[in-house]
């Protein structure tokens, strides 16, 4: 038996999501079945973690176990991205891995991009790709408010009611916010992160720019650890899973 | 009479440029349908420069003329968008100007972006948006074939056959070559182009970063003049005109 994990970019836009779902098209499906196509045979792809419904990849990572030694990658990767050519799902990469890889339980960190455009025009180049924010955004309160993210914390305000993980503590490793003209980026570094932990946070961070809260009223509700105190999540679409260390 | 500049972004994916044609819709035709829709009054948009069919723009720049004071900008702006939601053109601003005012002949320095994505695999998130160039490019050599194309010269290698302008000879003012990831941004600066001279450039400038010519033979194609020794343009969905300084 062999390992393989490969790299994936898509646009989640016109997808259910990552995982496998009765109600419509997800990433896994349009991949999975490719691969058994491809290889003959029945196989699973296993995902670094699911993405929502119109969350995008820069580099989501996945593997999957085969019979079938791949000796061919140029010609594999060129296969599997004809077959996906018209899903805006393109394999960046595809290597062999030892028999305890893992593409979930080996990840070591995970980065998430978060993009907002904050400006009064609606957007046209990146329609699906950021969070039109029309408010003046204060940079420097998001910047000071995500400094109290970091480190190892509860995380209960930004976890889904849904999420299932074992514990709401988490190692916040880094948040870094960065002001490119009208374009906002924020990028998280962590382990792990919660159910729409992520989306979470943005909304709140949202408010401090805005003004809505002050940075007093975003650490107090971070410090409640409860769900219902949270802002509005931010949007899936402005959301992009952007590499997995491992 | 009132001059007023506008300020446009757009996606020319579905257009067949900035100027009005007869073949399709133009971003210049949809703009100006709804400016006499709110000013009630025939008026004419008048570009910084056209773009071709697929090209974008971050920040287009035009101006109108009307007899109508436009008083309430925010709600100009937000009208005008209402109107033009479903087009991809966002009208950024917009601002009185004095008389001499013109969108073309007033302009001093015009600013492209090229974007290029160097990667084998196709694009999903970046479809339309940048120029997919699979062969490794040589990031190095671009940059020290832009260098030669800085300055005032004669820009005829680079010329499309059915350009206007009265002389092929132009000053560059200034070429910047970045790679970040897999992206190479290539942004030119310059008082005008000749049409095509972009696309035309960078066209030559991928046949170097991919080695099909050496340094001598790009030094040698520009100093023919001669716009049969070209390469093929870089196609122009992966251009935007980029801004316009006055």
């Amino acid at each position: 038996m062999f390992i393989y994990q490969i790299l994936i970019e898509y646009d989640g836009t016109n997808f259910v999501g990552w995982q496998m779902q009765k109600n419509g098209p997800s990433i896994q499906e349009a991949i999975q079945k490719n691969l058994i196509k491809i290889l003959k045979e029945k196989v699973i792809l296993y995902g670094s973690g699911r993405t929502d419904s119109g969350v995008h990849a820069l580099e989501q990572s996945a593997h999957f176990i085969t019979k079938t030694k791949i000796n061919k990658y140029f010609f594999f990767l060129n296969t599997m991205n004809f077959f996906l050519r018209k899903k805006k799902i393109s394999i960046l990469k595809i290597s062999l891995k030892k028999k305890n890889f893992h593409a979930r339980y080996s990840a070591k960190k995970r980065f998430y991009k978060y993009e907002i455009i904050n400006r009064i025009a609606p957007l046209s180049l990146d329609t699906n790709k950021a969070w039109h924010v029309k408010s003046a955004l204060s940079i420097e309160l998001i910047k000071k408010a995500a400094k109290y993210l970091e480190g190892t914390k509860d995380f209960s305000t930004y976890r889904s009611s849904s999420c299932t993980a074992k514990s709401p503590v988490k190692t916040l490793e880094k948040i870094t916010v960065e002001k490119k003209g009208t374009k906002i980026s924020i990028i998280f570094t962590s382990k792990s992160f919660l159910q729409h932990q992520v989306r979470s946070m943005v909304g709140c961070l949202k408010f401090v720019g805005e003004k809505k809260w002050s940075l007093k009223k975003f650490k107090d509700v971070m410090n409640l650890k409860k769900r219902t105190f949270c802002a509005p999540p931010a949007p899936a679409y402005g959301l992009y899973l952007k590499k997995i260390k491992y």
